[in-house]
């Protein structure tokens, strides 16, 4: 099989389809104006530069066109950057299709769906089971297609369920362990923590914010939802606002965005679990890009740290 | 007419209806049992000890209960306390009322129920005048009725009315003069900012916070009205949801309970005007309290500052 | 009337008098010198390379030089940028001043001067009514000509008596509000508060700091001012030192250039004041630049947060 | 079998033996001396008064004496306090052992035993096994004997035993999980990590900190050991550094005591499994005291919160 | 010599006359009035409670008032408390002054007075010893007794002089290793550092904050001093502000006090100077209390740390 | 004497030998090859560009290289750069060497050395002083020899044994005017303190940090070391501990990496003195390059602070 764009070192050339994720437009220090256009597929992701870039370059090469490219893999600034020799817009006989070109989770939707299905069949609380079944019903396929964040942690297609079905295994293993754990109420909280971000997040290639998302966030809309959804459903009793306050936590501290810090057991394991399974999702991805004995890149979302791989890391 | 209790001072003798606020038990070092009981009527508050409690004394004297007291005021650890000579429960026959005894805004509920009526009636936008109109209907007596908060700011009856109607005049003075203010919208914000308190605390004479006030919080419940709301007006538009908004960072910032900080002009008005507010409220209450060129009690609120009051302050 | 250069969009020529605000020299990566000047007038300024400068070149085009220039307006990293083609030094015989080249408040100094009289002429204690015109007749047209700050808010001619003015619009309304208010010193704070920049900024046109208000800044320096006109009027008594405290506290922090909070109820409502008078300030014209539906750049002095102007904002 | 003192509600009687855990020294406001008193046994602990103590009192009942009592459960400001009727020292023939006082990990100590050379067993990397068995070998008996904390969590006999095979079972499934964690590194890390607690306490019944312990701490000293026990051992490689670097990082945060963070990936995952058990035993031990539809005490290693107890919880 | 209140243990009698430093009134919980009182001398000071105390010793037992008194020293939660035997206000005939019970600084008046003008006079910049010359002899004896703070360091009659001299020493010392350090400057900004204090505390014997050091704080008073006096002995230059900027910025950062943080090289020293003989005057008072082996009790001013007294302390 | 590139102002030619520091790559806006790199000889430091840079270029001008050239100086973005004109590897027969090209500290290596010596003569304390000697003879000549960070401060040849000689100077006095010091244990700390370093960091040429630098950091490193040492040589002992403790908590504050802060006199005092020698060395360095009346560049670690050099600095 064809190599994609990520696979690809300094010193290669490179000869396929790739998808534009997002252009800009820049003038040189001679004023003369060139496109910045970061090129993507199922593997990765590169920068190039359009030099001499007429109007119908800029009309033509926008996000989410697929192009034909021929061009080699450079150096710039110590990060590969693609150097474009030839590049045309697809055609519909070239047979490419968005959906080639867009990361997806290791694990296939089928079998999210599955266990995410499973995990809600174990439930016993009536209430907590209905209100869990509404939402997945009500979402369907997004759910298990949209990416978890724009960026930082499982931002690729299925993103979300791939978190999802990850952070109910730990769980599973806790309730175990723990037996004081209310298990019911753990599922839910997991399983409706981020689902916010179907509104929040504008869909499933480009993954900008909505006004929505930008103005109240994806915490308080989660938990009007289930507000509302219950008061559909009839259900009352305190599981529903337990249930928000589980959603409503679960960034952990006022200053990361959660009005009220956990104050149900099960709350506090939520953040904790999904702290695990986030932190776990962006090291594995930076720590494969390097080899033993090298530091990663700084990694943001994790206090601007870098990563050593050590050198007797199993093969 | 009679003096209430917060105006007698060390060395009074005091004899009257009182309204029981607060109860709690205690051991002396030698063993033996005492209530510490609060007293209040309109007002102000004043503890006082139960020595020698019985079991039928801690049965009879609970919060809500009024008796019938006559005392003196001492002093303990620097603050008026009340020395209880005789204590009876109120008797029907008595002819004292509830109501009576809490303290009231110094504004006329009828009085502040019609600036509010004018403010709604100035509102051009239809959308949010609606959505207005249909909290105001919903909520009700209470909207006058309540306070503004269990403690620190507008702390009585009609205080969280008190607390809208003069927001809404410090509003009306600065849409003058900054006239690119939307009058509309900031109005709007201003009447709906609290009203998720009259979900959050339990009621007008014992003002403690609700199971949903304590794991929500007033500003995410107060979103979800609105949302619910809207919903059932079938009003739709960027009004709804910048309502949200300028509810939800009323606090100004994370850390102080607002998961987004104001992002709209209107929003970081109803924040500062807010403060202002709140402030003048805490300070008249403490400042009244000494005289010229004394220094007030600790402001928890304001920082846990101490305010001095100027000498040449005019009578 | 011509349009000037903060009413000209990409694309557009442009042709007129421009004043040289800030000049810096650079290298190409081709080694070749260039020079990098920020040109203004009053309803904006835009920034220009002067390619292949020469010694000559960088001896004309210096800070507060009036040029005669033709151009056009391209776009450079995201923002307008002024492409020369011709610059020439201004003449005598171009009829062209300095002071038609600087922005100015939307009210005339007469007005302003008159408003600040009449504030002074409500005030009845004689010894704050002293102090605040001796400072009024000390600065003259300084106090009326100067910006509020070198950047940021009211950064244009006759911007520290616009700020004054509209806090004391303010002030007026809130001593109605609230009749506890000692409107005297409410009034002399906001008056003198800011009078300590006259001495930090350099002047009106570069309005850079002094070594003075570098070491010291304008409180301390301010503070200091008061006393020695305290001493020179023979004024005694606590109004003095509560007005130094005023200006003193007036940032509301320690961390923020108050070394003291503030600890009179009127030096925190002249906190406040000042807070909401800048943020509108700084707002209304960040949000001018900008349409309906979008977010304006991040504001540095609002906490770096981006705002976004309704599309139901009257027009 | 009798019931413990925490087994003891308000009103029981109390008749039988304890141990003396701590002693203070007061007088009451009339200048009489007493003792302070706090009891306990393996179910729990209660605090006492000693009125009108004598000197021979102060020098027999002194932290580690047994002694015979009778009393009855009283409150004291909202908890129970324990009234002495009767007190003296335990006798030989009483046949009570100093071991039957101390609580005890729910886990019997030789089941702890086995689970802990069973993950050793599971280590395949050679340097981080003989590395582990050394330690276990060299602290033998006490790694198995002593309490995890002096206060906080798993504060008991085992408890840091506990506290390790706890943890060692959620890793095992982690490891399951993310197939890319290096198990005998993250097995390692968890068995060491909290291993200087062993030179930092001073013993099992008496759990206060060595001067050692107070000048260095535990993370210090550990990393020490490690470093010693490689040498001695003739172990060489990257094993020794990292594993140092495991223990060192392990609370995340410089300003919680770790003067590295986390900089491997088994580092940060040995710092929130840390964090899941602590805070698991933690909330268990605090909602076991507490009814569904309560909240718990504030809890001061929790950022003082105060959890909710959900009425649906299974019972 | 007798033997002070500082130097009687748990246990002892003492009879003597004694300086009442602070008096505050109590009621018992059985609702009896009694005083606690401050006593002190040169040695130290101690706490007394004097039960059932009549109107006549409210208005007797007063700050300042030295009386006779029999007593014995008995322990209160922890530290040494006076149980009062026999007291009575002293009389002339006693021959005992005020002085005589004031701490003093272990080096006297007048090699403080000594070692201050040598440094004076080693000055070379004309400017900035005209100013200092012009301060000391403002103020005189005041800066020659004065304490340097109302409590933590220095807190004792000379305790300013003491510290500026000490200050001076280690000044000089530095001047030597780093030959670029301008001494001039350092010892101008060493000895005006703190003569705000003069102002900001009311006297010698209680030294409580006046109103213009609560409001203003010593820093700024300072600053706007050294302006007022530079004016009058006419000096201009850059000595004035960098004179004002180094009293200024002496507190080192923003949120403790200094509105500019050190900008000048001698700024910066002058901090660190400051520190280290303020922080030695705390341990070294504190260290006294205790024996090798012990920890001082917890030292607010210094973050809350105890300090550890080694046992190999020389003796 | 030939002047170095340090000597050298814009416009200047150079002519000579350089060391090659550090080196990267780049490309420029036409995708061109490029080396950016710092030449560096004792009296400073140079930037260079090497346009249309060949592979053979690349494998030649690596770090620790020296080369003979040819250049001027130019200007770019305000500060200095080379403008190479001709540039070779330099050849044995140009007889120079890698020392003459590394900065030194101002005081000769044998004076440091002398000193050393002195110090450690003076010590009575026969542990303290045996364990001192040990690690000078362990680290023999690095210690006289290595720099004392990578950055920041006494970033050059011997400027760590010039640091611990400053600092013992400094000790000395405060030890004199201060006798309560424990002086041996002051100057055991000093020398020790930073010892750790010779581990951090990978040489003197080229100072960066070793993986074990970078996953323990020096102080804990150094803290491992003083037990293997005091173990090896058989002493036990306060002595131990407490200078671990004096290497651990010299940075002051867990934020800045030590895990306690100092809990002992002497470890506050070696904190201080640490702060002023670092700081006097970083601002001399800084203000050696400006003239007076001018501003330094801001200096990171001293908080981002840009300071002023007075006019009337002494010449």
């Amino acid at each position: 099989m064809k190599k994609g764009i990520g696979q690809h070192a300094i010193g290669d050339s490179f000869e396929g389809f790739l998808l534009i994720r997002e252009v800009s437009k820049g003038l040189t220090t001679n004023g003369k104006p060139f496109l910045t256009i970061l090129f993507g597929d199922a593997t990765g992701e590169m920068e190039a530069k359009l030099w001499d870039a007429t109007k119908e370059d800029e009309e033509t090469f926008v996000p989410e066109q697929i192009v034909g490219l021929t061009g080699e893999v450079n150096q710039f600034r110590g990060k590969p950057q693609l150097k474009v020799l030839t590049i045309r817009p697809a055609q519909p006989m070239d047979g490419v299709q968005l959906t080639q070109f867009i990361k997806k989770a290791p694990v296939e939707k089928e079998v999210l769906n599955e266990k995410l299905t499973e995990a809600i069949f174990e439930m016993e609380n009536a209430n907590l089971q209905r209100i869990v079944r509404a939402f997945v019903k009500k979402y369907g396929d997004a759910l298990l297609s949209y990416p978890a964040a724009a960026k930082n942690h499982h931002e690729y297609a299925s993103g979300l369920a791939h978190h999802i079905v990850s952070m109910l295994s730990i769980a599973k293993e806790l309730s175990t362990l723990y037996p004081s754990i209310n298990k019911d109420l753990l599922y839910a909280g997991i399983i409706l923590h981020d689902l916010g971000k179907l509104k929040e997040l504008s869909g499933i290639v480009t993954t900008s914010y909505t006004l929505e998302g930008k103005l109240l966030g994806h915490i308080p809309m989660m938990v009007e939802e289930i507000g509302k959804l219950a008061e559909e459903l009839k259900i009352e009793g305190e599981e529903v606002v337990i249930l928000q306050h589980l959603v409503l936590s679960h960034h952990g501290k006022a200053e990361w965005g959660s009005p009220k810090p956990p104050l149900i057991k099960e709350a506090e394991l939520l953040h904790l679990i999904d702290l695990i399974d986030a932190k776990m999702n962006m090291l594995d991805r930076a720590l494969n890009k390097i080899k033993p004995g090298e530091f990663t890149e700084r990694l943001f979302a994790m206090d601007n740290r870098s990563f050593y791989k050590p050198l007797f890391e199993k093969n």
